[in-house]
């Protein structure tokens, strides 16, 4: 957010003595962009530092390999929601299934947060640095976490088969488009599956 | 099948006098293995022909577009799966879920059908041609049939549901390779997994 911030001495920032923060968020975006739009396999160095109006040079500077970025754009993204759901798992256990469906749903339909969660998966499916991304996403986030207060001796199985069942709606609804479930009323899916969740996480 | 029959006058069969079902079985082949190994936006009609030592004109007369190519290889891979299900749906509902589970962890756990069906997977992720193959594969398929079966007007959309759940699990075991989910005993994943599918299918 720091290029919302006036910046009197700001300039056409394509050098190295450009302000570091907004470049480093201009390379940041113009990565999410491009593995958006391209996919992993296809983003380069380049290709950012190109979309970017800087050096290729500087984009290895702030950030390492194409590996690096790509985990630094993704976190970039992924923040606020990486870092909130402490009330998803810290609620009460039983309604543990429908904070989780609603959170995931929300996190799916704004177009904000859909597009780099759709580069990951898109990626994710045909490179293995990207497939290692979304692997740390979903163990070591909100799922362990919610694991973890289960306190059963299968608590990361069963989190897991709860991630499943979302995962595979997402796959079917917004990148497949698998009809009537990508046009149904979000509510009605969390409805649904909700209890589905609940099960995989809480029950027998 | 129709290698296996003897050919007395079969020959290597780099032209177009080829014996015809042998050397269309064997672009198929190459098709399959092609797409498998490079997903489907990588994947050339040329490459698929030198592949399988033919013209790229004998690729075309037999098949088309390289969707078309695509799209049947798919078939051929998944005849026998698409074409046996009518068991799975015709059977007792309160078992379906079960049969639904094994059926389909049977056809992910034998390598010589996961390789074409992780080919599908990936290309889907990234290329319209190949998610409409994939959506054609799951709609139109054993799920429509066990939907038309169950005889609710939100048949489709609790098939669709099923069928994330399961979708889901492969992905994240066979191609994200969670753990413990991708070392799981499938039979524990079935135990797990066949009354969720159960209760999307026939419950409340």
């Amino acid at each position: 957010m720091t290029d919302t911030a006036p910046r009197r001495r700001g300039r056409p920032s394509r050098t190295q003595s450009a302000d570091a923060p907004a470049t480093r968020d201009r390379i940041l975006a113009a990565a999410r962009e491009e593995f958006s739009e391209r996919g992993y396999d296809k983003t380069s160095v380049r290709g950012i530092a190109k979309t970017a109006g800087v050096d290729s040079a500087l984009v290895h500077h702030y950030f390492g390999t194409k590996e690096q970025v790509f985990e630094a754009s993704i976190e970039v993204a992924f923040g606020p929601v990486l870092n909130a759901p402490g009330s998803i798992a810290e609620g009460p256990l039983d309604g543990v299934g429908e904070r989780l469906a609603r959170f995931f749903f929300g996190v799916w339909e704004n177009p904000a947060t859909r597009t780099p969660l759709l580069a990951i998966v898109r990626s994710a499916m045909n490179n293995e640095a990207a497939a290692s991304v979304f692997r740390r996403l979903i163990s070591a986030q909100v799922l362990r976490r919610v694991a973890r207060q289960l306190d059963l001796p299968d608590a990361e199985l069963r989190a897991e088969l709860a991630a499943a069942q979302l995962v595979g709606i997402a796959l079917l609804r917004y990148v497949i488009k698998v009809e009537p479930l990508a046009s149904a009323d979000p509510e009605e899916i969390i409805a649904r599956v909700a209890p589905v969740v609940q099960g995989h996480l809480t029950g027998p």
